[in-house]
């Protein structure tokens, strides 16, 4: 028996992806190797290890010879119950010095951000380490070089697609737009021209809904990479989670620290989409950039940069970028919330005669761009590939292809929101609007969020729904409702 | 019963400060509630509460309506077996809307830093909040203004303490110099030439040994305020942990956090500096910054500017600051580590013939400086009090006082790391110097560290010690000599 190990116990403790062990504060290993709570260990079974943190039973929770291990080491180790684990010092992080050297203004070449980067796959960084980067990183302090520096950084942490095709199209939208849910059209349209679009999305970030999570209300996404193939060869498209394939693993553990902090650094959205395209094996991108007081880009001046910096990274990587500037001041469709944008998605795809207008003009503005390099008018194209029915016979195609279709359920809670007062929409405030739709639950409540009522220049009377709030669980509810009480000005009636 | 309420079961976990609930992912609550695994969740017993992650058991761990606690959380909530808790989801940061702000250029005044400091204290952030918070003020990203609202925000939010005196003097060192040492000295200095200097220090933040670990070695720190009180008024002068004291809980907070990032924002430093020294009742304050390139400040400059922000930061909250720069180039003294540099502090209050002549120095210097506002000639009274052996006397009244002297006691295990070559020590590199220190343990092994034999322009022959480690556990002295011997220009001999 080696003498620096202990006996594994699944003590059935989910702590998220950070692995957790739990040791006795008087075993023998804490004690020689001076571990205590808090500390950085790493736990070593059959030739694999975890870096896990510490956290130490002063009572007989566990055996003297006993270890415990949260789900994700345990998963991420394999282990067994008994199984006799080893313990060291992590070695120490050197390449947090070069983001010690970022915050005093110094600039990160290819190899700092790579070992950055790399460290932070290995699970080296804490979840306060990764959260001191990206604030770092944050408010416009990455310049281009660092930003290309970056995204090859995080494409080499993880594998990249290959597709039997020449040109392989993918398109994105710059967030902060609630209910902004055009890609399910797009990409029906696109796989209905005969052109390949292998689409991974993200779950919601800091918004009430990704792609991923509308489009689970609609078909499974959560499909690996052998599947995903035989989606994309027998459809040309696919809407799928693209966590699961770790084309980018990295942006995967940014997004996580980053999602309760709700920051978003430019440099890294840029890497972020970036390499997530070019891991995916996209040639030509279309990105849009919705701009509004409210929305992730304020001003024109920002998107300009944004598109700029988009364009230029990309052809650095090998990417193709065309970017689009959209009206970013209030939500898209009515549903806010994954199985309320689900529904939005339906309606225009279906041509029914209630689909929310502006959705259905945005599906066909980012369609028509991801056609025009291989159809001279694509937008029109687009147009009637999605009146005729083509984009919905297609779409129901992939749903097929990728497990079933199936129809979105809004959550059992329903409240409204009422007008205070006859009058015109003079602004709405997306960011609380979206504040208020994850209160109700959304985007982990699938459910959850809310339907939309009152666009800008809409004349209301007082006692009028401005917004219907819809929850799974009471306690979100009510949670969504204070929050929306507490903030009348959110939809503004002049 | 209340329908949203669990029996409380003590689990014997300790997660450091931050605490964690354990709550089963079936069990009502979460269910009801929409809680997941690290969730934010406010536990209430008795009126009172606290604000804890969550980690979701998925084992018969728990009964069905049993939730567990860490120990941070049980102590704070002063829970007992088998208790009734309720839960609610806790309310929104908006505070951590300035600190997103900041990140993007903006300013923050009083109401936003008073807003982001009483979050803090009161456990609204997470870790990564806090992180995000420190990483978005490093790099000298905070002006004055911002600098004396963080500093009044932090002094209100703990006690102040208040004494029968006039005049009360403090001293602080800007960090970064190991074994610079000299506080127990100045204090003994200061307090026999009968002026009031009730010393509050600080545990290591990134370096191997803070004033008040060392100290530790030599007598009891962790006195309350009336216990403090005492001492003071029978002695003048005290040496004793701030901590237990809240004069400045949320310094506490953000050292947490910080210690492990291994990062220092000059603008939370000063406010840290001064708001430990105003709430602990100071009118009078002396600080020292050693200049050197591997010390904390690296550039005169760079002291200058520090210099002028602590007088006019001191300034605005009401304290007279005087700021001296001192040699930052190698370390002092001979001891880095709580217990080693405990002996160097006892060698020169003894007059022993070995004592570090430069530690003496250097406290002379700084004793000379704190004396200066009461007395003509400050340097020469210091240096004849502690020639005469009255500095002796009232340190041993003092750690009497305390609670009784005691030895230091090195690490039992040494290692000594030698002399490649025969040459001139022509530069040390202080923090490499500290992060071998702390991998052999300190400073929370106390007779951890090393013994440094080699100041800058000492002539060494090839296999001549360089300096010798010290450790209590064999792990960590195989790690701390791991990473000597992977740089070994930590001390360069030319």
């Amino acid at each position: 028996m080696n003498h620096a190990s202990l006996r594994l116990r699944r003590l059935g403790i989910d702590t998220y992806r950070q692995p957790v062990v739990y040791m006795r504060a008087d075993c023998h290993v804490c004690r020689s190797e001076g571990f205590e709570a808090l500390s950085l260990v790493e736990v070593h079974l059959d030739g694999g290890k975890v870096i896990a943190v510490l956290n130490v039973v002063t009572s007989d929770l566990l055996a003297h010879d006993e270890a415990g291990l949260s789900e994700a080491g345990w998963v991420a180790l394999g282990a067994r119950e008994g199984d006799r684990v080893s313990f060291r010092h992590p070695p120490t992080i050197e390449s947090f010095g070069h983001v010690r050297a970022k915050m005093y203004g110094q600039r990160l070449g290819v190899a700092e951000m790579s070992a950055v980067i790399g460290d932070i796959r290995e699970g080296r960084y804490s979840d306060a380490h990764i959260a001191a980067f990206l604030a770092t990183c944050a408010g416009n302090r990455l310049d281009v070089t660092e930003v290309t520096a970056l995204t090859h950084a995080m494409i080499d942490a993880g594998d990249r697609l290959r597709w039997p095709a020449k040109q392989v199209f993918d398109k994105h939208c710059v967030g902060g737009l609630p209910g902004n849910r055009t890609t399910p059209i797009v990409v029906a349209i696109v796989a209905a021209a005969g052109l390949i679009i292998p689409k991974t999305s993200s779950r919601a970030l800091t918004s009430p809904a990704g792609t991923a999570d509308t489009m689970e209300t609609l078909a499974p996404v959560d499909l690996d990479l052998a599947a995903m193939r035989r989606v994309v060869e027998r459809e040309g498209g696919c809407v799928v989670w693209g966590g699961s394939m770790r084309l980018s693993p990295v942006d995967d553990l940014l997004i996580r620290v980053e999602k309760p902090l709700d920051i978003d650094s430019e440099g890294q959205m840029v890497a972020s989409i970036l390499s997530t395209k070019a891991a995916a094996g996209s040639t030509h991108v279309v990105i849009d950039i919705p701009v509004g007081p409210t929305a992730k880009v304020r001003t024109a001046a920002a998107a300009a940069g944004l598109a700029r910096d988009l364009s230029e990274v990309g052809r650095a990587v090998g990417l193709q970028v065309a970017t689009m500037v959209s009206d970013g001041r209030q939500p898209v469709g009515r549903g806010i919330g994954p199985a309320l944008e689900g529904l939005d998605v339906l309606a225009v795809l279906r041509g029914d005669a209630d689909a929310p207008p502006d959705l259905r003009q945005r599906a066909v503005d980012v369609a028509g761009a991801v056609l025009a390099p291989a159809f001279p008018d694509g937008r029109r194209l687009a147009e009637s590939i999605l009146a005729d029915g083509r984009a919905w016979a297609k779409f129901q195609a992939i749903c097929a292809a990728q497990g079933g279709m199936r129809e979105p359920t809004p959550g059992a809670l329903r409240r409204e929101v009422v007008a205070a007062h006859d009058g015109v929409v003079s602004s709405v405030d997306n960011r609380r609007l979206a504040r208020v739709a994850k209160l109700a639950g959304a985007p982990r409540a699938l459910g959850a969020g809310l339907r939309f009522h009152a666009p800008l220049g809409a004349r209301v009377a007082r006692g009028q729904p401005l917004y219907t709030l819809f929850a799974e669980a009471p306690g979100e509810m009510e949670y969504a409702l204070a929050y929306a009480l507490a903030h009348p000005h959110i939809v503004e009636v002049a």
